[in-house]
């Protein structure tokens, strides 16, 4: 594992965790960790339960004894480290958003594209996917209950940037977070509006704004934040980020990513309407889906919260009886168990690195907007014609 | 009463009903009914309790006993009857949006200053600003609660157009009603925004969209909606409008409107962001306004509940004791009782007609955008300067 | 109408709003409200809209031109209005709970009975039974949705006595009121139980408890409650009441009703489960019910949350558009329409004071074993042998 | 540890990840599982991450290199295995509850008693007492913010027992678990009851019923319960205990534990309310703690939603950023982790094998009751005089 942060530690979790609760058809061994400092490096694998740690990644890709490298570093770090391990072999998995530009993006596909070739497999971790509400809500909304997708909403919003004094990190820093919100936390919302749709984001009107362009420097660090040291520094990323959007199959959407939304600390909320039903879901309530279907007798119709902790959920059978929670990161341990049955099984683990490409084309889409002052902008190589005319006939 | 639709009827409870709550300087007296067919205005008259029925609202708007106009027709009708009536100096209430158009709307804040002299007072009917809730919002954000202002998120989601077979109404023409969801309930989500934050839209990017674009002709009405008939109609307004904007004190915000948002009903719903807190509203909670303050202890920090159904809380001393709700309906007691209290002490009423005009000018704004695909539209004569760079300073 | 307290408010507002929402068979006339003083009596008639005022309700029971004495006074005064009323052949509407003793009661339902016969009609208000949602859950209950019932869990929690220095009311008085929290609210959560499931009580284990035993004198009252004054009163009334129950089908309940559940203020609340399925009810969400049915589909099945505001849902449709909430007086409204319907019709309206009389002994039967350490107290009269030891077969 | 049902997997899972989590003093080896059937066990130990097995657990007991012995059985093996491993010097973390009679839980606590004065100390594993939100609810009241309790009310609903074709567990059977939903779930409201208010149960009047008295024997099980097989069996516990109680404060509290609360999955309710506020959570919503303050400002007043997900509450600086949730599994890594710390430091781990002795009398004293029809049974040895008519003076 390359980097040894919040999401290192929700990857050692989920590596750990896995072969306990999943069938797997391979246990995995948690060989090395890789830090720049030494000392620290240790202190987080004695912590994090990793067996020996490295200073240079570069050394550890082309190990023998490693299968899998696990990329848990700021976005500026991703492209080198995936494209050296998959080109040594390795199968790869790579922290969102896949890159901090396009161009970093699509080297990482066109690395995992050749390399699937010779059975190195890359995924990237929008993690949220395996939310087993939302991974139920997919199945419905396959399954037809919404009928014709009409609209998305989907909002991310925190609050941890809402006072003003809160310490700069490296997520706040453009060189090695790419953006802000937008990427942190939009790029989540954007994955999850396209996979449970099916739909890709075809063009986007954006508005980028930065409320708090100059912070104290980090003292101690604590969680995304921390407290303040001496000195400041200047943001150079979005603090929130509003776009709309049109999306391959004729829909509508509407976006939020924000550190601003005072009171909110992590609400992933996605809601999809459709001439059938509804589906609506918030991260604050995970272990919850809402689900509306018009098909329910009149006078009967309303929103049905569904605890997904059943047995019949998806991943749910791994773990406790029916409404017993589950947590922020059993979605890794999901990610993981998936990752390696299709490792193993030599199938392409989703969400691919194309998809990764995909998510970055929407959210360099987005920027560029907001540059013109929310002029549309095309999504580059976006599937499917854009039909924003398209109605729908009196049937 | 010009008018005698679902605004009739509510409007005919609130002033039949206000008197017996409010202590009001002057008893309304329900004196006549106008509709252009006889025989259903005598109908509505004896089922709403006006006294009696015209045909022509010219003759009645100039009749010595009366005093107030009260317009409930579609769009369209709005200007002529009220600058009419206002011209033969009676007040006027006139239900929201102002006009079908800017032209419109601005001969009507014209009509309705030049009346102002003489003594007759003019009001729009943006209701929800007379919900308790948002009344106790707009106070608590006056008072500081929520710091500076950053951020709104503002959305009126129904769905009674949802249904591809629900038939044609007024409401879906476009010469009736000027535009569609964006004008019928974006109007409100926009009224609320800048009344809560006291600030206005300085611009737009919109992309407003219609589903389904041929109905059934209407069989027999019933609530917003009714039963299809034979033949079909087309629909020239637009289902569903979503917008961003940013406001004169360097706040943004996103604004949805649609009438396709499977399983919710009525839902509007605003959120205010600042640098202490924050407030949450849904109409369909209407009894409760979610209060956030980061000036609590931490960790004992959370959204807060609020039943608004004390006494302290505006307008409900004068209903039931606390915790007994009220309904959709008494927006509307209040708002004639303040306008009652207002006339007779001789005071302009809020919302103005210079209101309706600004908000009709950020509805002009987002159709123009939504032909530019999505481009900057200036709202005109919006006040301050757009601040879109403006940074709060570390401290 | 006798009396003229927050009851008096309210009935009035039905008897005046009614015939402009509901197509009644007669218009109600208020013709004359009766209060001891004459002078708060005059200026209540002015305020709530009666034509006359009179101080002796004798005179009125017997007037020609009065068809039916709506008594809204303290329990102590409801048995001697009722049998007068009733001998003088009016009908009469008579605030819940019926009487402050079995005794009463059963002279009032005998004379309810007697005057059946020459065409006076009597019911009792417990008014919850005309909220729609719970009039839907009763529906659904008779429909099947819950199967065979097996559990009530009935709570009125409020918290207008949570202040040791609110002061004396006559709802603290035992003379005046009967009891306390058990007869003002926990009737209504017996009379909603008993409703819903169809089931009578047929004993109770109960405990009772005053928790603030001697309060300031009333200054000036407010709602329910009011600004202290000078001196102090015994309060002879109970705080709260907790009891357990098997009702005449095999269902086990349990009730509370409390002043002192801190931060609650009127939340009643029912949940009845059942073989097949359940519905939950809070009067502080009045317009919604929650109701889950295992039939649905294993892995979709949820509380589905109606918003009960559609024309098909009871009473709904004389009102606005779907998601368009009522208040609280809305229950008052539906109250007199149904009962002017019922007599003209010439049928038993319910609840009728034998329904009254019922709830009186459930009550009786609470009190009693609460003087007796909570041991089992059968209720007089209960339909139906308990079948405490029943189990249901293996099917 | 001995046993390897749902029990020894939620263990299991808090050894193997609490080191990683959090700064423990000495590091836990899961050495060796025990279960009767080998082949069994040997499973679970692979699953569960176990070292070896056994099949007698009194070889293990005494094994020099076990310091812990953690019991995951049903409550008939508890005091058997629980007394010798203390004996033999060895620490104990039991299950809950603690014995199936008080005659069997005296026996423990007598055996802890003894064996702290040597250094082995035992603890009872009510786990729920660990959840972050009743922590911070324990911590919030001991600081006064509720002020003088007044009410409890515990719910504990569980509906998996719903279906009448539900097969037969171990759960259902007497001997193995003493009793149902009572002592089964109903125990952890007892505790939490206690826990949250300092005080302890004096006496209770219950009623305890079954409604389902035979039931298909049990073919593949599956979380707590499994599919049908052949023949069926008798159900010899409760389905579901109703019952009021006074505890030592002068508070009056209802409870109810059922198996047949029908769409309920896991809802651990508990509301606590005083003269100066409340705290009610749900652990179906296991993250948040709802706080009533009535020192807020009038008119501001409402229960406030907390996410107790900030570094500042309990155990939840270890885990994830703000907004962050933890599943149920948590609690019991929250309990090893202060297990460890406590057995380091020589103090007594609680809850205590003698708090687990004061729950079983609470539970005893229900059966005794709910065979005398509900009569007033006084608890064992209950601390502190019952103040039954106590009442708060007028200040």
């Amino acid at each position: 594992m390359i980097g040894h942060g919040f999401m290192g530690a929700a990857h050692s979790q989920a590596w750990r965790v896995a072969p306990h609760f999943f069938d797997l058809p391979r246990r995995p061994v948690m060989a090395v960790l890789v830090g720049r400092d030494e000392h620290r490096a240790e202190a987080a694998a004695a912590r994090l339960g990793w067996a020996e740690v490295a200073t240079d990644w570069r050394t550890v890709v082309e190990r023998d004894d490693v299968d899998l490298v696990d990329i848990v570093t700021p976005g500026n770090v991703h492209p080198q480290v995936a494209v050296a391990a998959l080109a040594a072999g390795k199968h790869v998995l790579c922290e969102k958003p896949l890159a901090n530009s396009v161009a970093d993006a699509e080297r990482m596909a066109e690395a995992a594209r050749a390399a699937a070739g010779s059975g190195a497999l890359a995924m990237v971790g929008f993690s949220y996917r395996r939310v087993p509400a939302l991974a139920l809500a997919r199945q419905l909304i396959a399954d037809g209950l919404v009928g014709q997708i009409r609209q998305v909403r989907a909002q991310y919003l925190q609050d941890w940037l809402s006072d003003a004094q809160a310490p700069m990190t490296w997520r706040l820093d453009r060189d090695a977070a790419g953006s802000g919100a937008l990427g942190d936390i939009g790029a989540h919302a954007v994955d999850v509006a396209q996979y449970l749709t099916g739909q890709q984001v075809q063009g986007v009107n954006a508005l980028l704004h930065t409320f708090v362009g100059e912070r104290p420097l980090m003292g101690e660090s604590r969680g995304l934040s921390g407290a303040a040291g001496t000195g400041t520094g200047r943001v150079t990323v979005d603090d929130a980020a509003l776009f709309t959007a049109r999306l391959s199959g004729g829909v509508i959407a509407s976006f939020e990513a924000t550190r601003f939304a005072t009171g909110r600390k992590n609400a992933l909320r996605v809601e999809v309407s459709g001439s059938k039903g509804a589906v609506a879901f918030d991260l604050e309530d995970m272990n919850v889906l809402n689900v509306y279907d018009n098909r329910d007798p009149a006078g009967r119709q309303g929103f049905r919260r569904i605890q997904v902790t059943e047995p019949e959920h998806p991943w749910m059978r791994a773990w406790w009886p029916a409404g017993h929670a589950i947590g922020y990161e059993h979605t890794f341990t999901h990610e993981v168990a998936d990752l390696i049955t299709d490792i193993t099984a030599g199938s392409q683990p989703r969400p691919s690195f194309a998809d990764g490409l995909q998510v970055q084309r929407v959210l360099d889409a987005a920027e560029r907007s907001a540059t013109d002052r929310g002029a549309w902008v095309q999504v580059d190589g976006a599937v499917g014609p854009t039909d924003a005319d398209g109605e729908e006939e009196v049937r």
